[in-house]
């Protein structure tokens, strides 16, 4: 690699950090009842949010999300050069249902569970490239959308397996901007597809842990920092295994995750109290920690530095139902409160 | 807007145009009898590309696309530093399982048949920005996979109404370079999402349609040119009816769109002698006619200046099912021999 942005391997440094100029979430009645509800805009404990399917409540989700960081910001849509969005659902609905009286210019991604890192981080290099002033990333989930489509439909009280973790009601919208109050996107890490041939689709977490893993190190390589440098490094939904999974496979290069590595899925639900398995998954687990109790405690200064990794299982029913094994990815952005 | 690069309105015009280093396309059995079968790398007339199943074949399709544009390039998978790709089936997993081996960091799409415009201007602003050497855009579609998925079983034997259209069984990948031969990508517009309330799920080029007038009129608006200085000016799989209603908008105008209009849909196969219906649809239409007959006719000098500009349904059979209507959306890349 030449380009003095790019620092070899899989990450770009921000020339001039784009500043979070704001953000929000939307949650539904389990996300209301954990121990994040405080950090959330909007909670709702009607599964269809006032609309007629799921789907269209999932939809109705992400529209609150994007017009309360709208109105956070002050801003009106014209305000956004673009919006990057995606979910889980077929042909990623949820996005384009939700964005289409808005207006603004939209490309939409499809991450699975990483979609708020890889919109983060598309929306950062069109920033700081110079192609837009502002641009938004946003994405949901929704527990019955995405069990009816993926599992069973809710009402047949499937059994889950304790490896199954809990889609999340959620949905989260971060707004960046060429010049803010922070905090910063000052890196953006792209990661690559790792599989390594996990067939369960009721243990995402051990599906997904490798590419974590991969994209974390690549992380860590290209600019030539330890996990001890980081505040919070914080994975989306890998859950219980998963996140045991990734502090082992760093263990074996010698490195120890304390504390400070966490994972949204197990810090949205009260494990104690509220039965979710293995922890919290979906686009929207992430997307609401992040847009909540993550950027809201940066604001407050609880850390200044801090590593979001959101992996995706980019498996579908028919992949799984052909014999294939669930690909992984993990995309990474490095947020500091000041540059 | 301040930055220079951005011409204000939706399209950004590229300080240093990409160009194109390679480009490789796939088809199968159909595509082989069209009138562009000679514009083909590879064809076959095994619909399963050697796999067990439409799906497997339809990445297998990728990665063959991808296999060749590499190899017309003389570049090994490393040296491309991202890949966007995307296509219409649940999950995205044509593009995830055919990516899988490559080891190429990839950034997941999801424009419906939009993809390849999406790709090239995310990968275009990804070049120019400074944050890649090289990147490559990728998409496909398959005509059982599609069937299984939005309509009925092939074996079925529905009877299609005659706005329907025939998906393409193609995939289609430009890599892209901060220098090379050219041609270039010199201006990229993002679509907005139009919605004018259709319905009918088997009539694509009506819901589509006002968003290529819609995204066309924002480029030429914001570039301050008309159709007459572009040879060539290509929507993606709009068909008959859509090719028809973009013309008659644009006539509303004022503006008449002589035969350098043309839609990709109504190139890629003999409408008289292959009963297509309404044309071709699906990712692959587009990305296949890009991928071959346009971008190999500018590199023999056939055209010099082409806006190209392919259009996506953003529906699922749920958000058809649910009584909504077909949002579209369109974006569009202007592609030039020389700069």
């Amino acid at each position: 690699m030449i380009h003095n942005k790019h620092l070899g391997g899989q990450t770009v440094a921000l020339a001039h950090p784009p500043s979070v100029l704001s953000f929000a979430n939307v949650g539904g009645k389990q996300e209301q009842e954990g121990p994040l509800a405080d950090w959330f805009d909007l909670l709702n404990d009607d599964s269809f949010f006032g609309e007629k399917t799921w789907e269209k409540g999932e939809s109705a989700m992400q529209k609150a999300a994007l017009q309360q960081a709208l109105d956070k910001a002050g801003l009106q849509p014209g305000d956004l050069d673009y919006i990057l969005a995606g979910d889980l659902l077929n042909q990623c609905i949820g996005s384009a249902f939700s964005l289409r009286q808005f207006g603004i210019p939209f490309y939409g991604l499809y991450g699975a569970c990483s979609t708020m890192g890889e919109s983060l981080a598309l929306a950062s290099m069109l920033i700081d490239g110079g192609f837009a002033q502002r641009a938004a990333a946003m994405t949901s989930s929704h527990f019955c959308t995405a069990e009816r489509q993926y599992r069973m439909p809710v009402p047949y009280g499937s059994q889950r397996p304790p490896t199954a973790q809990w889609t999340a009601t959620a949905a989260g919208c971060t707004i960046l901007a060429a010049e803010g109050p922070g905090p910063y996107i000052t890196h953006v890490t792209c990661g690559k597809i790792v599989d390594k041939g996990i067939t369960d689709a009721n243990n995402m977490g051990a599906a997904m842990a490798p590419a974590a893993y991969d994209t974390l190190s690549a992380f860590f390589r290209d600019t030539n920092t330890s996990p001890s440098q980081y505040d919070l490094i914080l994975t989306g939904d890998l859950g219980e295994l998963g996140h045991s999974i990734v502090r082992d496979f760093f263990q074996r290069d010698g490195v120890t995750l304390d504390s400070r590595y966490q994972d949204c899925g197990l810090l949205l639900y009260d494990r104690q109290q509220q039965d979710m398995h293995a922890g919290a998954s979906g686009c929207g687990c992430a997307a609401s920690v992040l847009n909540g109790y993550v950027l809201g405690g940066m604001r407050e200064g609880k850390w200044k530095k801090v590593l979001f990794a959101p992996t995706g299982a980019l498996l579908s029913p028919t992949s799984s139902f052909q014999g294939e094994s669930v690909p992984g990815i993990c995309h990474a952005v490095c947020i500091c409160a000041e540059v």
